[in-house]
């Protein structure tokens, strides 16, 4: 094991990690677990917006690692991380890893409409034509972003860190049910459900009427007398997650849990959950919650940390190891 | 309205329409369409395999179209689109779109394990280094694969198709409901009930025990004394839909309709399907039916035609005019 | 000559005009000098500040133009701009040209240090990535930038626009001097000079002593009892040109005239060249001033509009017809 | 040595042997040589004809090694070849090494009639594309073909392992004689006549009449009362060799060897040669030949394998040494 | 007919012919072919030898032609090519198409020893970055060199235009045959052979000794009291030629006529040729012969031209109609 | 530090110097420094103009440096350069870098007029293709070629060395003065003034009148009873130097001394500076200079050699070491 570890450790050289400035504390906290210390880099914005990047130290032949995510605001975060990938190439490092905890613009995935974008694409792009070799991120919206990437890289879930966190809340729950409030997460959900052996619901929405505002909402399965966890990848303006809340509610729901890998929180999201007659909201870091919002729903908000996550797999790339074995496949 | 169709022909010449040895039926159905003939070409299988393609005539400076569905022998298939489409590009053809109405390996879109390839987006990168410019396709099993493409494409739906049957069906079902075989096509499904404006239900598959093998159905939902009609986006070997079928049965149903985009029928799937106790199968001819394939379910298979929407959109990509117009946006 | 614009005309259809949300008055003048108005698209902004366009009509086979400027906000700016682009593209345009009055980071456009991004590259790859077939835009911070696209484009001067005018108020001026800010400048300032048959003077700028702000500034030439003319390409926060206008005076200088391209004006900018001594500030539209800031300079600040010359490209450019021979080469 | 070698080989860290389901024999006989085993895989067909690759066990930053030949079925070991690449490309491979001991379409490698593909140029686009770094192959049916590659390879020829065998027969042949049954192999056969040292004969074909079938076979140079070694650099249906054998011996020729490197061997080619007056054939095992064709020919036919030949290479380029010195240059 | 031109015309617009410095007669008299004046361009040589190239007039959008050979000065005439290519492309040309009588370094299009370049393969390379859309090029050495390019081409022959002048002098030819000096161009011999319905007969040339200058030449075939046609590809040095020259005397031959496409003719290799026995030389001016190595052979040189040949394959390029006709294929 | 330079000296394996025969004094001196010899390698010119390359050793998996100065005769140079990258290429050299003392053609790096090349952009382009992974450089005309490389690299200055060598000279002047004849060179002109903390001035150019060639130059500025130091980035025929020398003897300067870091001296250049009264003619061996030139200028003519700084940053490269650092930021 050390002569494999050994073997591998000189393929790629030290490793070296940078943060820009989306995501400090997450960054910390994996080089904490790494047992690294961030590389020094300067990030100026200028008056006239530009944004301007030095890296303290050479990185020729280095195994560099950028830890960034990309939420609002997202376009500044976005350049950011691909003005710190071009510096790298730049620089001659040789091989460079984006590790973005949340990539934004992945519902814009595919062409549903005419005449529309698919922003995800050019995101990818965009992370290639700066000068990324590798990427890394958790839980897509979609799987198939992994397909709009030419470079290779590790998309991976956090919701073995949700289900080990529910696993240990299942005992004290009275027939705890899944629901998901969005039919393209049914097939994640029934994998939750499953993890738990539990069953689940589905909440179906359809526009009525002329007025394109107008939905109806329909509860598809039992959620009587039982304690529900509500399931979704993000939360956004947390519009959604309120319908879904008031509709189990009003079908007999006993206590409810709200459970979301990637913690967006829009606009006053927050203070629309905090209204919620919910349990506990159980999320990650993958974007940083400030400390107002945590407060407006004190005692019932759980963040689990993604940073041994992945940390862990930045220790295996760089080392040329399996990161599918960490999930005993 | 003459005059901007006048103006748009000019911009890329008249079109030539070309067929592979896939799907030749439904070519000609497309060239009947447009008026046109098929252009010549030679299509030679070597004895050492190799096949070998020549076109009739010169395509310089031409708007060119290859229709060619890549269902079984899959690999033969696309190799043939792709010479086809080298062929065009080294003679210099204006514009080269490669028709698709079934593309292969759309269900290897994403790593959902380690160590697996992404199928789909080879294929896709396979279509681009061969030549094509565009390409047109129909219900992809995800709608992300249009951004495995660097170049543009149509990917039109022939759900619309399917739909306008159904409504004539309606009025003569009793408490008709839309029922997915598959979880991960609940979206879709939900699209499907509410044109119908009927409601809705799940079947959900967990694998139980140490056998991987060995699944537990349910329903999620209400069938009992309504007819039921299955969708999905395509039928392979047909073992879904079985289940789906005796389930719902189980669950007290009427009468079973079972729908669907693309008929695979891989193995002896027909012969499955013909024991069902269902009233009728719905799908198009995205993928040829053979004879004695059709025999087997006499009277209770509809064949729609994609023909006419194929070769609408050929038309109005070659005049540039809009493709979303036909769909009433 | 008709004959010939017919079948240029031919060449690449009708052309259609979209503008982003960073220049809608510019955007409006250049329709207007072409005859056309702008097509419609919408511009959202999703809560998570992601970005959504959609067109409303149709583009296949048409020759668009997108006209947006990348001044602050740049990188929401920026990437509008890109989305519209690639939305361009997926529908299926003939061709598309980004038409960016100010291009952003042109400053970053060498590393002149280790260790620093060349952005102007970056901003270059990104455009073409996204889709764009050519680009247009005014006086580059350097003309090499030119040489970052490998598409080709149209880089066009509104020093011309800047000229005519002075030429008119030559002929009230006393013993006028052209001097520029900055060394850099330096060649362009002695064509400003050649061109209006004036000598010219220059300021060297040297940091002093350790203190990196701290810096000596020396006038090479005479400017005493002269009216002056600083020259730039543009203007961010306004502290070269108040430096400059300073030690002109201080050297005896009679009437300044401050004139530049690209109205930054980044921070109070507008404020501080308010209180200068300066009798008109003559610059463009490519960045929008707004009324606030045109007050504060009110009856001095002279706005030269680049819309005849942006929309006159246009039109050469889509008429397949010389665009140099517009400046009398 | 053992320094340099060590040094080398820290440079691409151990290397990994793949094997296709193509040619399963030879590759392990270069395992064998390398004394290494082939890494495990799976390799599933689906009924729906897709392929499916699964490793068993992680390649990040490992030196990889895909042994595939691609003869009959062309297309899906083409395929399957391709798939493998990719996997290795996405599970983070540091390089990946296409071995194709036969690389199949060599022969369509220039348009020499107008409409026709270039599908060797295809073929190579396609490995590039699907993620391969290097190539390894043997005895293209032009050179020329390496130059159809962006990426370096090593093209090999087994010629000099036939030659070894000949030179052993030598001794007991009356006044051999080198005749090419394809004047397109000319100076191939030349470069074996000197590196036997004996003289050569050709066999010229051409059309004759109008019916494309006829051909008139003419022998120049002169093979009475000489035993006759007819070289080629592949023998396919067969028809070649049959003529040539027919037209050697009636000109007079004594015993008749039959030399080529591939056996590709199409229809019932090895039963049209069993019944040939030949003294022996002698080929390679670059392509597999089943039992019930070896014994068709038993006794009169020669298998000389090229895996120490493929062994050593790719020992070499992993340990980052000399190939061309193999051949003692 | 004319309905079909006049649609195809419209396709590129009119056509622009430019012609480098190294083959000015040739371009003019394929000007003269098309009723055309070459346009105008500049180009200068400043004093530390980098090339300049101006363009007289704007060719946005139309599609463009660049005449040029690249015989000696290779490296100059090459990068004078593309620099116009490169000009033509940043200047907005619709379709550029280079068109190359003689292309350079042809006979480096593989490696047949280890370290050593493809440079024909980067030719084409840097023809393609330049901005080449399409190529036109006479009688490649290898055919497969088509393969190098990603771009379509027009690879066409001259040995037509040779055949029908041979075709006019065989009735008074003495039982004529073939020769071919070197045995990779066999094939194409053949092709002359069977063209002009006579026998053939090979040159056969190997090393002997330890001296590696060193060669023994046979002759495969009869030439004795014949008429002897030696034909070739290329003649550089002559070397080849003076000893198949000698050769065929030896053994027996009459009259002997040399022909061959490309007149490259390096050093003094006319001089050479001028000594020989030969009856007549036959060639074309794919590269420019001086008057000065024309009167050497004075009256035995028939100087056959490509110009129509190129000029219709530019006309047909141009209207997008089949060059393949051309030859009643 | 040993410990660090141990590994990375592991990254990239042992270098390997190759020179090509433009500038082989220079690269001798940098394997000098480097402790090395230069690699074997045969380049021939074959008698039709091509050039042909052969490495004496393989260079798999090493890191490998190509040092050619591009200076005339410029094509045959770059070609050469061109050459041997594409042959490391393809013997799979694991880092290929060019390393280019002067880079060809940095004139032409913008379209200052219309239907003009960017040659350097070309020239970037041809590098890259041929297979550099990286580049090295001196003191580009503009700083901004370096955007238009895709590959990272170094592009070092030399003014540096000048600067130190000026140093030890201003002592002995009488009230130095920095003086550039060209105003482009105004910006670095004052980084030499700075550096040496002495004043400066700048000669200004016009055209006057209708004649193009007639210019008018002013002094801006002072240099009476000054030794004046003449700066400029390179002496092409020295028309510049000439003019800038009489000028400022005209103003009254006392000694001038004349300073450039490329040696281009086109045509009789050498001879005209020899008859100006300059004391010194200070520069580099980035380009050879002839014994005959110096020889000219004997006694006056100073060589500052930049093989230290390439053979250092060489050494840093292979190492994975600052280069940055070099020069104490």
């Amino acid at each position: 094991m050390s002569l494999t570890s050994h073997r591998h450790e000189r393929m790629y050289g030290d490793f070296r990690l940078f943060a820009g400035t989306a995501s400090p504390d997450l960054a910390g906290r994996v080089a904490d677990y790494l047992g690294q210390t961030l590389c020094g880099r300067d990030v100026v914005v200028f008056p006239n917006d530009n944004l301007f990047v030095k890296l303290h130290g050479s990185v020729r032949g280095q195994d560099c690692y950028v830890i960034q995510s990309t939420h609002a605001p997202v376009h500044r975060n976005l350049m950011e991380m691909l003005i710190m990938l071009q510096t790298l190439r730049l620089d001659s490092a040789a091989r460079i890893t984006a590790v973005i905890p949340y990539l934004c613009y992945a519902r814009s995935d595919k062409k549903d409409q005419p005449r529309v974008p698919i922003t995800a694409r050019l995101v990818a792009d965009m992370i290639e034509v700066a000068g990324a070799d590798r990427y890394i991120t958790l839980d897509l919206h979609a799987g198939q972003i992994q397909g709009f990437f030419s470079i290779p890289g590790d998309v991976l879930s956090a919701s073995y860190i949700l289900l080990d966190y529910l696993l240990t809340l299942k005992p004290k729950m009275v027939n705890p049910v899944i629901v998901t409030a969005d039919l393209g997460f049914a097939k994640k959900g029934r994998n939750y459900a499953a993890s738990l052996d539990i069953p689940m619901a589905f909440i179906e929405k359809r526009r009525t009427g002329n007025d394109a505002k107008a939905e109806a909402l329909t509860l598809i399965g039992d959620v009587r007398e039982r304690d529900v966890i509500i399931v979704d990848d993000e939360v956004d303006t947390g519009g959604s997650i309120c319908q879904a809340v008031d509709l189990v509610k009003d079908y007999g729901a006993r206590d409810v849990f709200v459970t979301f890998i990637h913690p967006v929180l829009s606009q006053n999201a927050m203070k629309r959950l905090a209204q919620l007659p919910v349990a506990q909201f159980i999320t990650t870091d993958s974007i940083p919650i400030s400390a107002e919002q945590r407060a407006m729903v004190e005692g019932r908000l759980k963040i689990l940390s993604v940073s041994s996550l992945l940390g862990e797999v930045i220790r295996r790339a760089n080392e040329g190891r399996s990161v599918g074995e960490m999930f005993n496949e």
